[in-house]
């Protein structure tokens, strides 16, 4: 009942917020990012206290949330990216072509899941309320469990948004509860028009199956699970590596490798480069600090899944740290064979915490039907140079339709918040691959192209208007014109 | 296990096409219309004989298909419809920003089911498969029962251009086999990434359902059902009665009805004017000559359906042609009051044949309620002069939610093939309110975006290199350049 309250409103606020102009939406987007800065001291307090994040980080991921506001802002108060399309009559054809009109409009509420490793840049006022609130839809949030008093704070920099810009009152609204029982009502709702996860393949899963059991499909966008392949090229490793086992081992162990894009897979050809990488790899992993991990749950998750993954057939540990204290993560590295990796499909799966495993392919055809038995991914590196890359051209081929995100020689954490990002990947990576959550065209997800026919000028939306007041880039007859 | 080859076929093969140049794949989509059209004779003989449909229909379609296919090649020769978008690194940003480019690349083999309605336009070689060839995807069709000669001539003619195009030879196949099995099979088959159907609510909800049930989801683009609602505006109808009732006489038994936006329903405010347009509407569709509908299970689940609608409470029956012969639809019209179609859903679903609903509506509150009330459409349409449009702002405002195209005083029937055309809408009018199945932009469907982080120049697909060598339009900067 309470949930069908809050979505009712959801639905209200959404027939006054989605005719807002984009100027003032923008607006809207900054204030939120300033009542954000004006409580950053408090926010960072309170979340390093929920999450055991440090300080440092918390700072920086404030600056990120405050950055995706500001960069939204940006790109609605710019304006082309309604994609207006414009195919203006031809009344000479047989029969006449009629002028026709089209552009992106808001599909309604949406409901975003807070994710538990970023309590701001993927939680409350993270990307995906960003996007949807760019976009013109409504918001509720469901607060992530792990970080309620932060949740809440941010919550309140958003009610006091509100209330400055002049938004409806219930543009984004805030619940919390037990993540199944009120996660399932949410997704369910029949007001409820899309949905925003980042976290467990569990929990993006269900939330899926929750939507496929709706009378009205919705889309759900379920950030969820990656292992990240990275593949390591002979010459690249032959002539690079101290200074690779150093990068990979920074990244993996980035954060206590608690991030989506952290390498948890690295693939090589067997030879001695390899093994001397392997080496080097494994005291640089060992020479990292235990830290403290999100919460216990996540702890306990990993302790066990490391134990188990340490105990299957053909896996043996290369390295660890120094042992851990509670809370704490244990650093390591592990390493199989291509033939173990194959025959046994556990070793694929995501074990979220500063671990990975290397996989030592016994030749290229190993290592071909090793990608291949890959799931779907946030994103693959290759590591190679000049040589690698014209030598193996057809294995890069074969890595290269892995991911939403190739990389070249670089380590996949970092994630850049830009146009061209694609934050997104095939199945299990996300539940729709064709669409991104980190950078501008995260927007697409929620919106729906709208056709005007053989309207008038004056009953036109702005974007389509015949003079192009906004001044936006559009598509006319075919050519992109300001 | 013949649809497991099947599939295992598109899936090699796909390994091949989705590497051919967009040169390559427009000349292979050009041949298929040659193809077509050096079988036309004996195509329009073929489905005139499985379809009921006249010649001179049949012949406009054959031509309007050729053209999808020419409108295909040409988008993708010209190449921009790939999205590119570049952001150039920055050295100088701390973290420096590597260099992130973006753009579309197919997703896989899709499976598409032939429509009924459209035996040329589309079915074999329809929109949904030009869309798909075009994009790169290979396509498994299943050709429709109604019209298997029509289908499997089309699919001689692609086999033809495969051959003469130097494409995979498995690049497309074609199935039949009973429409349930079959479909499932082939929806459910794990090597399937996206379907595409046009049909009804019935076929294309229990595609979604099996798609539900994959451990792998795939979009399922199902274009199903819709009463395209026409609003007619009090100033519009004094003005303009006798030539409103010509035009929408025209439109609702327009190929007997047999058309995704033939308009099911008409709404208007009691009135003289209104009493003296129903009146005129009535005279012309009864004089509209009764004929024969696509097959017989058609024509009967419209007798039967018509039956039904006369024989519900608050419905009557204003007008209907001569009697009809064997297979013969029967053009009728029918009324009934606002209040009554808010008490009985049933009144709002969709009965594909010449039959349109009007619904009388007690004043403003209750056509908005009427409004209110309907499901997601592919149309709308507003009749009104700009003195309805703007006494009735509100009204207008409501209506134009509905539906995936908004079309000021034309009739909806006439689907204009082009870049801003939206043939989609909120459920059930498709699965997927996200995308259009005609249009060029009905190609998005088969793509995701995946993108390319610090990629040397010649490592890059050329759509992405540095000299744009294909001349397309980028977002480089985002600035749009050529």
């Amino acid at each position: 009942m309470q949930i069908d309250d809050t979505m009712q409103r959801a639905a209200a606020a959404f027939e006054e917020y989605r005719y807002t102009t984009p100027a003032a939406r923008a607006t809207f987007l900054e204030t939120i990012a300033a009542e954000i800065n004006a409580r950053r001291e408090a926010l960072i307090e309170t979340a390093h206290a929920e999450s055991n994040l440090p300080v440092a980080r918390l700072n920086g991921e404030i600056t990120r949330t405050t950055s995706q506001l500001q960069l939204f802002a940006t790109l609605i108060r710019e304006g082309s990216w309604v994609e207006a399309v414009i195919d203006t009559a031809r009344p000479e054809h047989t029969p006449a072509r009629p002028d026709i009109r089209r552009m992106l409009l808001p599909v309604g509420p949406v409901v975003i899941f807070g994710a538990s490793n970023f309590p701001f840049a993927f939680s409350t006022a993270g990307g995906d309320t960003a996007s949807a609130l760019a976009a013109g839809a409504t918001v509720v949030i469901k607060g992530h469990p792990a970080h309620p008093g932060t949740s809440l704070m941010i919550f309140e920099a958003i009610t006091h948004a509100i209330s400055k810009s002049g938004m409806p009152a219930h543009t984004v609204q805030h619940v919390t509860g037990d993540g199944n029982a009120t996660g399932r009502e949410l997704v369910m709702h029949p007001l409820t028009t899309g949905v925003g996860f980042t976290g467990s393949f569990q929990g993006g899963k269900a939330l899926l199956d929750y939507a496929a059991q709706r009378t009205v499909p919705i889309p759900v966008f379920a950030e969820m699970s990656s292992i990240n392949p990275v593949v390591f090229y002979p010459d690249a490793l032959a002539s690079q590596t101290a200074q690779l086992a150093q990068t990979f081992a920074a990244s993996i162990t980035l954060g206590m490798g608690q991030f989506c894009t952290n390498p948890g897979i690295l693939l090589g050809l067997k030879s001695e480069a390899l093994e001397d990488f392997i080496s080097q790899l494994g005291t640089a992993i060992a020479a990292v600090a235990p830290q403290k991990m999100l919460h216990q749950g996540i702890c306990e998750a990993y302790t066990k899944g490391r134990s188990h993954m340490l105990e299957t057939a053909g896996v043996t540990l290369v390295s660890e740290s120094a042992p851990p204290a509670a809370l704490e993560a244990w650093p390591s590295l592990a390493r199989t064979t291509g033939k173990a990796l194959l025959t046994n499909p556990a070793l694929k799966e995501e074990l979220f915490g500063p671990y990975s495993l290397m996989v030592v392919c016994a030749d290229k055809a190993e290592l071909v039907a090793v990608l291949k038995s890959l799931h779907g991914q946030l994103t693959t590196t290759i590591v190679g140079t000049p040589a690698d890359t014209a030598q193996y051209k057809d294995v890069i081929t074969t890595q290269s339709t892995l991911a939403g995100r190739v990389i070249l020689n670089n380590p996949p954490t970092g994630v850049e918040v830009c146009a061209a990002m694609v934050h997104g990947g095939p199945f299990p990576a996300t539940t729709d691959q064709r669409f991104t959550s980190v950078g501008t065209s995260a927007i697409r997800r929620w919106v729906r192209p709208v056709c005007f026919q053989n309207f008038t000028d004056d009953m036109l939306p702005d974007a389509l208007k015949a003079a192009n007041p906004l001044g936006i880039w559009r598509q006319v007859d075919n050519q992109f014109v300001r």
